[in-house]
C-alpha cells in the first residue's frame, strides 16, 4: 500500500464501504450519459461528494477505474481513423475526434462546472501524482488531468497580484508555509521580504480565490547579488526608497499547488513580473537571479572521471585536476568538503575552504552546468534546466554564497544567476532546445 | 462573397496584402513548433496583432487554411489507433490522443495565454459561424472552436451578477442592446425592469471583464403571469417590498456573445437565478417563464391537415376541424388572423378574435408544442425545445398575451407559461430525450 | 404660509397633531439633558423619526423652538464673560465657550451619531434656508447649522471621484438631475460630456455615500474654447487620445445639495481637480473656465447711466456713448437685443447683432466685471465674485458664445473666461479682497 | 523639561532653530487672517509641514502661543454678551458666538482641510495631553481640540468592522501592539482570538484609513465566563459552529489613538457590536463582560476601615471583620496576598488562598464596586465608572478569574461579569447618574 494513503488513512474512519468507489463510478456514468445536461449541476455537485466520502483506498481503486473503463474504445477508433483516412471529410474528422477523446476528459470537464469544481479536480490530481508512483498505468489518467488542467489554468486567465503587508493574514500564512528555496521564519521574517525595497507576487486563478498558485519573490538592488544572507538578513534595514535600483533579483520561486506539477506557470510569472517591475521602476536594467545547484554536489561525488562530448584535452585534464584535488584535500566522496559547516561554524567553514578549493569548485560547476545540463540526463540540475529552457542566460558562479547547512550540502556553497534580457530570450531558448546552453564569457571561461 | 464579409469590407482599407494570410499562418506555425515555449507570449500577441490586420476576406481564407492544414495526419491517426487496438497500454493512448488531435486546438489554448486572447477567440468564432454559411467544410474548425470554448466557458468558471440600477452605465447599455425577446426602448424602458419586483441576472467570465455573457429578466409576482403588457407597462408601478412574492416569472433570456452559440448557458443560469432568488425570497413557490412560441404561426400556415403518429382519431378529428374553420374564417394563409392588428390597433385586434377563434388556436398550439416539439423536425419550436430539453413543463398556453406585432405574427398572440419544478427536472429531462412532453393536464386536455 | 410649505404638505398627510412638534421637542430635550449619553443613539434616532413625522408646519414652528428655546442664556454668558475678563483663566474660559455656544449645536452633534443623522441634518437645513426667507429671525439657527455643515464638510473629510461612463446609472442620474449651467438633455447627451475628451468629478462624503455634493464638469481642448456651442454638440465626436491637451476648461459646476449652501466646496473642488488633471496630463499649460456672465443685462438694463468711482472722463464717455447706441438700435430696456433670438432662430440671431453692437457689448460687460463684480453690490455678477474671489484672473469676454435662449437673455449670449494660475491666486484673491479685480490687458483694454 | 519630550528629543536632530515656532505661528495667523480661502488648502499643508519640523519643545512653545493668543478678546466678549442681552436678536446672537469662539478652533477647522490633516491633529492632541500634565494652563487649548475632535469622530462618521484573519497583515499587526487588556503574544496568540468562536470587532474614520481607533474582543460562549485563562487559551480548540451560543462576552476593549482621549467611542462600540451579533447570532441571550477591577487592590490597601455612608451597621461590621481577616492572615498592606502567585507558581497560588480570603474580597469588592465607584473619588475603579455609566448591570464577581501577575496585584484575581440589557440601560444610567449602582442580588447580597 502507498505511503501516502497509509497516512491519509490514519486520519480518516468509518466502515469499509469507504473503500469501495461502486457508487462513486455509478455517479460518474450518469454524468456522462446524461445527455441533455438538464441536471448536471445537481449531479456533479453529488458526485463530487462522493468521492469526499471514500478513503484513500477508495480513491486510489477509483483511478484505476477511470484508466479502465473512462478510456476510448479502440476497435471505434480504429474504425473512425481508418474512414477519415480514406475520406478526409469534416464530418469524419469530428467522429474522429469524439472517439479518440478519452471519455475521462468529458467527466471532468462536467465535474468542472460546480462551484467548488475545480479545487476538487486539483486536490484530486495531488493524490493521482502520488498514487501515480505505485501504477504507472495512471499515466494515462494524469495524461487526461493534465491536459485540462493545463487549458484552464493558462496565463491568460490568471490574475497576477502582488503580496505585501497589506496582503490578508490567511494569504501571508500561505506564503510562509509554501516558501520553498528560502524558508521563512515566522512572521517577521516574512515582513522583511515584504518591505519597500523587496517584491513578492502571485498568481491566482478565478476558480480559486485566495489560494495563490506560485509565487516569486524579488530584491530590488544596485547590483547583481552574489550571496543569499544579505539578502533575508532580518538586520539589514530595507532602502526607503528603491525606485533607483538597478537589478531586480528573483532569489524565490515556489509552487503552491501539488495538483498543478507540470503545468509551467513558473516562466509565465518571471516574465510577467518583470514586464510589470520594469514598469514600476524604469531605472531596471537588470533582471537576473539569485539560484541554488541543487544538483551539483550529488553529481560530482558521482564522477569518477570528467568527460563530456566535445571537450578539449587540455580543459578535460585541467578539470580533471581539479576534481582529483578537491578528493586529495576533502576525501572520494568530497563529504569532508559539504560538512565543514558542522564543525567549524556556517562562516568558519568557509574560511576552511582555501581559495584552490574555491577556483576548483567553480570550474566544476561551470562544467556541470555548460555540458551536464543541457541534457536530459537524469543528473542534470533542474533549477538550471527551468530557468535555460525559459531562455536565460547562465551569467555567474558565486562561491560561498549560501552558507546554509543545505546550501553547503547541495551545492558546497555556491550559486547562479541567471539573467533575462528580453531580447536574447527566444535565441537562448532556441539554443537550448538543440542543447547548447547560453552563457556568459566568463563562465565559458571557467568550464 | 459572404454578405457579411462585404459588410466589414466597407469599413476596413489598406493594400491588397491584407487579404493575404500568410504571415499569419506563419505566426501560427512558430507559436505550434515552439517547443519550449520559452516566449509564447510575445509570439501569441503579435499572431493575434496579424489576424486584427486582415480583411474579412484574408479572415476567411485563414479559417480554410486552418481547415486543411491544422488537422491531424490521417495515417497517423490510423498507426496510432492500430497500435492502441494490439496493445492498450497508457503510452500507446497518449500517442493516440495527441495524434487524433487536431493542432489547431493546440494553437487556440497558445493564442489564449495573452491577456485579450479569450475575447480574440470568441470574436473569431462569431466570424467563422458566418463563414460556415458560405463553406460548410468549416464544420470541423468550428467543432474545435465550440469544443475548446466549452471548456473555459463551463459555469464553474462564471460569476452571477446581478445587474441593478447601481451596475455601471456601459453595463446597462449592453442590457439595452442585447435584449431579444421584448425589446428595451430607452433608459427609462430598463429603469422599469430594474425596480424592486424586477430582477436581472448576468453571467460574467473572468477573462471578459464587463462583457455579459447572458442574461435573465425576471419578475416578482403574485401569480402566474398570463400577459407581457403589463409586466412590461413602465406605467404599472412597482411594489415596494417585493419580499412576499409568490412566483417568480422569467419573462426574458437573451445571449450578448454570438461567439458563444451552441454553449448553453441559459440552462445554468435559469437553475442558479432560481436558487438565488430562492434563498432571497423564502416565500417563492412557482418558478416560471412567460415565453413566446416563435415556430406555432409558420408551422400551422403550413399544415394542410392535423397528423400526428399516436394522436387518436377523435382528437385528431377535432384538430382538423378547428384548423379549418380558422382557415374559413381567416384565410388558407391565416394572414388575416395575423394581420387583423395592423387593422384594428393592438387592443382592438383581438376583440376581433372570437372565444371560437381562441379555443381553436390554443388547441392546435398545444398540439404543437406537445407533438411537434419533442421531434428534431426543423418546425419545432425552438423555445420551448430549450426550456423542455431543461427539464421545465410545459404548464399553461395563454391566448391574447402578446400584442405587439411580432408577436401576433409569429403566433397570433400566444405565450406559453413553462413551470420549472426542482423535483422534476430531471425526469422531465429524460422523458424529453424519450420524445415525450412533460405537460399540465390543462394542456394535455388541450392538446 | 411658505410656498414651499403648501407645496409639501400636498404630499404629506394625517392628523392634525403632526403639526405639533411638542413630542419632538421633548425628545430634543432629553437628548440634552441625557448626561452621560449612555443611550443617546437610540434616543437620537427616535428624535429624527418624530422630525420625520411631522407636517413641513410642524417642522417651521420646531426651528422657531430652536431659535426661541435652544440658543444661550444671556444672563449667565454675561457673567461668564465678565468673569474671563477680570481672569483669564484657562477654566473661566471653557465656561465662557460652554455658555455662549447656543445648545442646538450640542443637539445636532448628537442627532449626527446616528446613521443617517447626518442626510437628515443637511435636508433640515434644506427646509430651514426656505423657512428663512419667511422668518428672518432663523438666522440664527441657521447659523448654527452652517457652522456645523461646514466643520463636517470641510474637504479634508471629501472624497473627489472621477465620474464616468463606468459610474453607478443611480448616480448619472443625479448629475443630469442637478446640472444648472448647462441642462444635460437625457442620457445620450450626457454620454458626450463623458467621453474620452471629457472629464466630470465630484465631492462626496463618506455619510452620504452615493450622494454628490457638486461636480464639475471640464473639457480637455487644444485651446481656450470661446463657444459652449461645441462643447456639449453631441454631433462633434471626441478626440480619441486627449492625452496632448493643452487646455483644461470647466464649463460647468453645479452644487447637489441646497442643504449645504453657503458652504464652498467649489474653490475646493475646482483646485483639486486641476492638480488632479495636471498629474493626468502633464501637457497641460492652461486651466480655465467657460462661464456664463448672469448679471450683465439685468444689470445693463437698469443703468440710466455709465458711472464708476475713478472711472477716467474719456473711458466713462465711450462707454456711455456704447450704451447709448445699443438703446438708440435696440430700444430703452434692450429688449429688442436679448429676444433677437425669438426671431431669426439662434444661429442668426447673432448675425443680426452687428460688429458695432459687438464691440459695445465686449467693453460695457468689460466694465461691469472689472468695476461692478468687485463691490458688495446686489447687481455684482455672482459667476465672477466666485471665481475671482477663488483667485482666478478675467481673461478674455467672448461674444456670440452662449446662443440658447438663457444666455441671451442673461447676457446676450455673452461669455467669459477665468484663468486659473497657481502661482497667482493668492495674490489675485488679495487684490479682490481690497475690491481690485486681476484681468488680462485685453480686458483691461475693453473697460 | 517633560520626559517624553526629552525621549522624542534624542530622535530629533538640527539647528536650535527648530525649536523656535514663531514660523508656525505666522503661518497660522496668514491661515486665519487670509478672508477669502483662496488658497487655504496650500497655506494648511505649509503649515502643518512647519509644525512638523519642530522638535518637541518647539510643539510644547506653540501650545503655549496657542493658549496665549489664540483666544477670544475678552473685552470684545463682554461688549457682545451685553449687548445680546440687551437685544436678543439673532444678529446680535451670531455676533456673541462667533466672539466667543477660540480663534484657534477655526484653525484647527482650517489645518483639517488637507488630506493628512486630521491624523495630524489627532497626533498634535496626544503631544498636547502630555504638555498638559506640565503646563495646566494648556487645558483651555485642550478643550478646543476634544470639543472638535469630538464633533468629527462622532459615532455617525466612523464605520464598524469586523477584523479577522482575512484582514491586512499591517491592520492585526495594530492590533497586536494596542491590545492594552490582556497582551496578544505574537501572531499565534492573535490567531486564537480570530477564530470561528471568537469575534473582534473595530471602529474606523474615513480620515484615518488603515488605523483602527478603538477595538473590542468578544468570546461566543455558551454561558457566562468566570475566569479569562481558558478564553485565551490557544491549547482550547474553537467551537467549529458558534451559531447556537447564547452569550457574548466582551473581554477586551483597546483604545488605539492616545489623540483621542476622552471621546466616548467604547460606549457606542459596544452597543454597535452588540446589535451587530444579535443579527448574526439571533440564539444569544446574554451581553456581558469579563473585566478587571483594577483599582481594588490599591483602594483595599489604603482603607484604614469601611466605612461608607448609608451603610447599615451589621453590614460595616462584617465588612470590617472581614478586612480585619485578611490582615491578620497576610499583613497590613496584603501584600503577602498578592504576591503568593510568585511563591507558589499561579495554579498553586490561590489553592494558598483559602475559602475565608475568598469570601472576604468577594464582599470587600462588591462593597467597593457598589458604595465607591458610583463615586467621583480618585479611588473609583475606572473599569466599573466606564460599564455602570455606559448602562451596563454589575452581575457576578468571579475570584481566582485572572491569575496573571497583573491580576493578582492589581485585584487579587478577581474579575467582574457586567451585564448589557437593552431594556435596562436607560434606567440604569439614570440610576448611576443619581449615584446609585445597579447590581444582581447576588452582588448586593455580598456588599
Amino acid at each position: 500500500m502507498l505511503e501516502v494513503i497509509r497516512k491519509l488513512r490514519r486520519y480518516a474512519s468509518g466502515s469499509p464501504s469507504r473503500d469501495d468507489p461502486s457508487l462513486l463510478v455509478e455517479s460518474c456514468r450518469s454524468l456522462l450519459t446524461e445527455r441533455g445536461e438538464s441536471n448536471s449541476r445537481a449531479l456533479a455537485a453529488s458526485t463530487i461528494e462522493r468521492y469526499g466520502e471514500l478513503l484513500p483506498e477508495g480513491r486510489f481503486a477509483f483511478f484505476r477505474i477511470l484508466a479502465d473503463a473512462f478510456g476510448p474504445d479502440p476497435e471505434e477508433v480504429v474504425r473512425c481513423a481508418q474512414r477519415y483516412a480514406d475520406d478526409r471529410s469534416a464530418e469524419n474528422l469530428i467522429r474522429l475526434s469524439q472517439a479518440a477523446e478519452p471519455p475521462r476528459q468529458e467527466l471532468l470537464r462536467r465535474l468542472n462546472r460546480v462551484p467548488g469544481g475545480t479545487a476538487t479536480i486539483v486536490r484530486m490530481r495531488e493524490l493521482l501524482l502520488q498514487c501515480l508512483r505505485q501504477d504507472p498505468a495512471l499515466v494515462a489518467v494524469d495524461a487526461d488531468f493534465q491536459h485540462l488542467l493545463s487549458s484552464w489554468f493558462n496565463p491568460g486567465f490568471l490574475r497576477l497580484e502582488q503580496v505585501d503587508w497589506n496582503s490578508p493574514a490567511v494569504l501571508l500564512e500561505q506564503i510562509i508555509q509554501h516558501e520553498a528555496v528560502h524558508e521563512i521564519d515566522g512572521w517577521a521574517d516574512l515582513r522583511r521580504r515584504l518591505e519597500p525595497d523587496r517584491r513578492c507576487f502571485a498568481f491566482f486563478h478565478p476558480a480559486l480565490p485566495g489560494e495563490p498558485l506560485i509565487f516569486v519573490e524579488v530584491a530590488l538592488l544596485d547590483r547583481m547579488p552574489d550571496a543569499i544572507g544579505p539578502l533575508l538578513d532580518r538586520a539589514v534595514a530595507s532602502v526607503a526608497d528603491p525606485s533607483g535600483s538597478k537589478v531586480a533579483a528573483f532569489y524565490s520561486i515556489s509552487n503552491c499547488q501539488p495538483g498543478l506539477r507540470g503545468i509551467n506557470l513558473g516562466n509565465f510569472l518571471i516574465k510577467q513580473v518583470a514586464e510589470h517591475l520594469q514598469r514600476e521602476f524604469p531605472r531596471l536594467r537588470t533582471f537576473c537571479t539569485l539560484s541554488p545547484v541543487p544538483g551539483f554536489a550529488a553529481w560530482l561525488a558521482r564522477q569518477p572521471s570528467i568527460e563530456a562530448p566535445g571537450l578539449r584535452k587540455p580543459r578535460q585534464a585541467a578539470l580533471q585536476q581539479a576534481l582529483q584535488g578537491l578528493r586529495d584535500r576533502h576525501g572520494a566522496t568530497l563529504a569532508g568538503l559539504a560538512s565543514v559547516a558542522s564543525v567549524g561554524g556556517l562562516g568558519g567553514s568557509m574560511a576552511a575552504t582555501d581559495e584552490t578549493d574555491r577556483s576548483a569548485l567553480q570550474a566544476l560547476c561551470a562544467h556541470y552546468l555548460v555540458q551536464v545540463s543541457a541534457s536530459d540526463s537524469p543528473a542534470a540540475d533542474p533549477v538550471a534546466r527551468f530557468h535555460l529552457n525559459n531562455g536565460a542566460r547562465l551569467q555567474r558562479i558565486n562561491s560561498g554564497a549560501d552558507l546554509s547547512r543545505k546550501g553547503l550540502r547541495q551545492s558546497f556553497g555556491l550559486m547562479v544567476n541567471y539573467q533575462y534580457d528580453l531580447d536574447e530570450i527566444e535565441a537562448n531558448h532556441e539554443r537550448f532546445m538543440r542543447g547548447e546552453v547560453s552563457a556568459s564569457r566568463a563562465v565559458l571561461g571557467l568550464a
